[in-house]
């Protein structure tokens, strides 16, 4: 079986790799489709991100979906043949966090594709990936694999979501519109916000937020001095969710939250200058969000109901062997959102609609 | 009747002034303590902070105690003689805020002693105050003025406190230490937090600290590498209380504070540059704690109960005639914490005990 | 000008009556429809409910929208010919729950049509109301009156999903579908509930909470044993509604909740005889909600946005004059889920569509 | 090894039973108190309790603390002679609730000293226990062990008041004065607590729970009417920790709960009868609280600490030959509050003072 191997910055490889045993409690997934990440482009373009760096090898992705090619003894629940998302969350389940129920926070966590640890942890773009029975969650018939591997982007957006606490009926700010962004609108409509105001510095990315729902899209790069009608009377969103990583979001941001407004930091960046006073004096609630481990399950649930129309956020689809040609799409916010690998020897790109 | 009135930077003055009438709803209060907050003596020392500048004479002080000398029409409650510590928090009660319940954020705030609004908010140091009964707070008799005074900067600490939750049981740290910071400390420790660790870069506030309760108290200037013993597994604090307002105490916090730990932000300042991945990351949630409202009444019933000992915080008393040795004495942090102003005509400073 | 006036048990009567000056920060509506709640027809057909009984006769009615006809001294934001729905929420605003901001407990309340106090608190449904502008609320433009009379029944709703906590993505059970539970319905779908289940003795209303989107609705007298099939593992739902005050659903709702689900009691009854251990074992959250304040403005934004169907609510409109015609369809549940009064003169009951 | 084991009411035997083996991850723990708790003067009194009863001989017990005597392979951070209290929360880590984080609710719970599943759970009250490592904590050496032995109620206690949020500067009402409601009045005072009253119908208890730092102490027995002093402005306390498992308490604290207050039910019981309105009209939340989980490392902590004096709880101490004898003693509540086993060998009851 083959895997799409990152050697270093730029070199990505296909490369043959053996599966692991499908041991006591496991099941070996046949892989259809998987997205490609922030974090995965920045191992292909920079050879990591801050002082996370590649080290050795590794297979890079951790957004998949397949279909379950044999079952593990001591499996209950599934079968072969089953259609399924997998989880990459794998807390250790015994440290100190996984002890009182912050899985995400694991001393241990063995995320698909991450160079934090060495020996690095192997990720998920695969033929055939041999994963934990309590991993795989059953898509519905009607999901196509590419839209069931939704389940993980969508999975850190609903975290997000439960970090900020309930947006129904209320006023959000979304900065940034990248894949995370742009679910972060889908989910926020689906919870009821009143209304979802979208930023980016890129057009072709904000458009799709008004595909799918956003009330308001504002390219910041164009509009100086945007904020200035939601400045009155202390602030106007309750609830902001920060998918850009920039401090000018950030700022801006904090210049028109309300009072007691919740801000959720998603995006990663490096250091930012924040004007203290203004989260003091309106009390806001800057609150950090970092991957998921239940709201798995909540997002696939979802992706199943099918309320969600997700295909606008797929921008195109490669075979695995053209990885090179898809994570250079992918870098590209002028003509991408979510491009995805194909791992069933589709022979081509090819756009999904 | 006379009050301590700031005309610029340095140019403070004893003035002759005119009572308010005692009109319905209202009571006349002798004043007899007055503590100097921080805010005063930014007034003083610098004319104002960041964008709120004296434009006007103003009265200061708003942390004050007395007796009420006379009551309005309509007073139920109060009575000619009772003792009382008088909140400043003057919300108007019919904005969007008040309308929702989150009075320190009004639009139409009156705090005493503020030069926000023009024209500025008088405030309470001077003989003879007239204040909304609602104000008002009895005081227990064995409890003496100067200790009432108390009160208010307890109120902020008590909302802050509120912000961050619960603290029973946790590990608390506790950045700069003058008398927001050291009122945390024994507000945290009367709340059964676990730990308590100060710091700040003097050793007079230090000690105190320490002498009201602190289980560490840490000079950071003298202490390079201070956060290594609490940086093992991800952090060691649960909750953190940053009353300093500078960036080096943010940003050790952000070292030193567990995943999903609280940081309430009670300190102003200006622009501090942050690592927002160590936010993201560990899932902080960062909070900023401003005045407070309802928590007046709590921090009056917690001082009549006698529980906690607030008297190693009061540095010395001066008689309202000598109001400018007193601000430059709370100035000095090497030699004093909470220095007040005494309005019943004591002859000289003296120390408190 | 005429009102709608409860002397007894039975005895409603349409009597002429002076109505208020329009003094400072008050307007006068023209009231144009008005929605008969559970308490109005309490009071009609048994003249109160438990303790709270009729001692002078009384004007009904707090579900009520209109046009405004003269602006009193003093009011911003409002002018002459604007439709208003008009909160029934009058708290005192210094109360000691006023003052932290839980005005729906205020202990001096003058919610439309009680007779809680004495002298009771005269209601809404007359031809002219003078209320104070900060209770009345802009409706938009194509929204009719009838429509914008549900904003107090849905503020009651709203409170109690906020009492709940977030329903994204989770199951949601609600027991009684009167106006009440099928406008929790209605809400909980808006919020994004992954699952609605409605429960009813009666199929006519039964039959409407699927048309506003229950996904299931179950006749619970016709259906022994329907809580088979959510018993499993300790429970099925994540949050219940109460809507009908009866025994029955709570001790069924105990049998069919998680572990840590919240139970939001809306239905008023008498006394409940329930399995404390269940309540124990599982960690159930029963929460009373009761009547609303700040909801009020949430709710008229919601139906202004115009993505809630309420039409299939209202099951009858009546003139004025046919009061008791109205009171008596509307306690037929059989037959009506809503009914309102047409205080524009209407010449006879029509059906609203 | 010897072993308290219950084989039916009135039915107890000290029987010789053989030690599992030290398996990998495991240790082997010298037992040298072990306290009698409510459920198992249950099963000694009436076999069981509502629909759990004993089906199989059972080893009784779950608050236990000793010596480790030897260590298995893969076990860091213990050693032989460490001493320690032992958990008796086993949760299995992979079913539905585990995997959420809510481990008190685990299907597969393996709770010591439980009948609920066939076969039953064998208890700790034996001289030998095998037990995970992680269930061990590290009691200080100045503690002894039958203080040690108080962890596993002091963690039902600190549960509870986690769930019921914080007490620091609230009034708190403490239904039930046997160890659970004892210890709750000394941990509620510990966080703050404005003023702690507590009820029972026994005099003995309640001078117990004075001496522990209640404000007031009522017999309801002997005081018909007391809830009068706390009706007023709808209630007074903000927080009920509800320890009787009695209708009549939960009646009485209804009438003086404040509004919005919390009642954390922990006391198990049969059919309760409520007025439900009393809970709408006030928007009372009520909570069950079960058992508990990370709370264990939290009560060890405390107790490590010394700020608490649990002494006076400890009524007695008994040989474990004499268990009979103890759990006679245990069941008098005009004579005993907490009664304990020692394992050592001591030659007969004696005052722990």
């Amino acid at each position: 079986m083959q895997a799409v191997v990152i050697h270093a910055a730029k070199d990505l490889r296909i490369e043959s790799c053996i599966c692991d045993p499908v041991d006591t409690g496991k099941v070996k997934v046949r892989i259809e489709a998987g997205g490609i990440c922030g974090s995965d482009l920045h191992y292909f373009q920079q050879g990591g991100f801050g002082a996370v760096r590649l080290r050795e090898p590794m297979i890079l992705g951790h957004e998949v979906a397949g279909v379950i090619s044999e079952i593990g003894e001591g499996v209950d629940g599934l079968k072969t043949g089953d259609r399924v998302a997998v989880s990459p969350s794998r807390p250790c389940g015994s440290c100190t966090y996984c002890e009182t129920g912050l899985f995400n926070h694991c001393l241990n966590m063995r995320f698909y594709g991450s160079a934090m640890p060495m020996p690095h942890i192997q990720g998920a773009f695969r033929q055939d990936l041999v994963a934990d029975a309590s991993q795989c969650h059953l898509i519905a018939p009607q999901v196509p694999a590419e839209i069931a591997a939704f389940a993980e982007p969508l999975s850190v957006v609903l975290h997000a979501l439960k970090r900020a606490g309930p947006v129904a009926g209320r006023k959000v700010l979304i900065t940034g519109c990248g894949p995370i962004g742009a679910l972060a609108v889908l989910a926020a409509k689906a919870q009821g916000a009143a209304e979802v105001v979208a930023t980016d510095v890129i057009d072709h990315v904000l458009g799709i937020a008004l595909t799918v729902g956003a009330d308001k899209a504002i390219n910041v790069a164009a509009t100086p001095g945007w904020t200035g009608a939601w400045k009155a009377d202390k602030g106007s969103f309750d609830v902001m969710i920060e998918a850009s990583g920039t401090e000018s979001a950030l700022r801006a941001g904090l210049d028109v939250l309300r009072p007691r407004a919740v801000l959720v930091q998603l995006g990663l960046g490096g250091d930012v200058t924040l004007p203290i006073n203004a989260l003091v004096a309106r009390e806001i609630d800057m609150r950090g969000a970092f991957r998921f481990h239940e709201e798995f399950a909540d997002a696939v649930a979802l992706i199943n109901a099918g309320t969600l129309d997700l295909s606008p956020l797929l921008s195109a689809r490669f075979p695995m062997q053209d990885a090179a040609a898809a994570f250079a799409l992918a870098g590209d916010r002028n003509r991408a959102m979510k491009v995805q690998l194909d791992f069933t020897a589709a022979p081509e790109g090819r756009d999904p609609t």
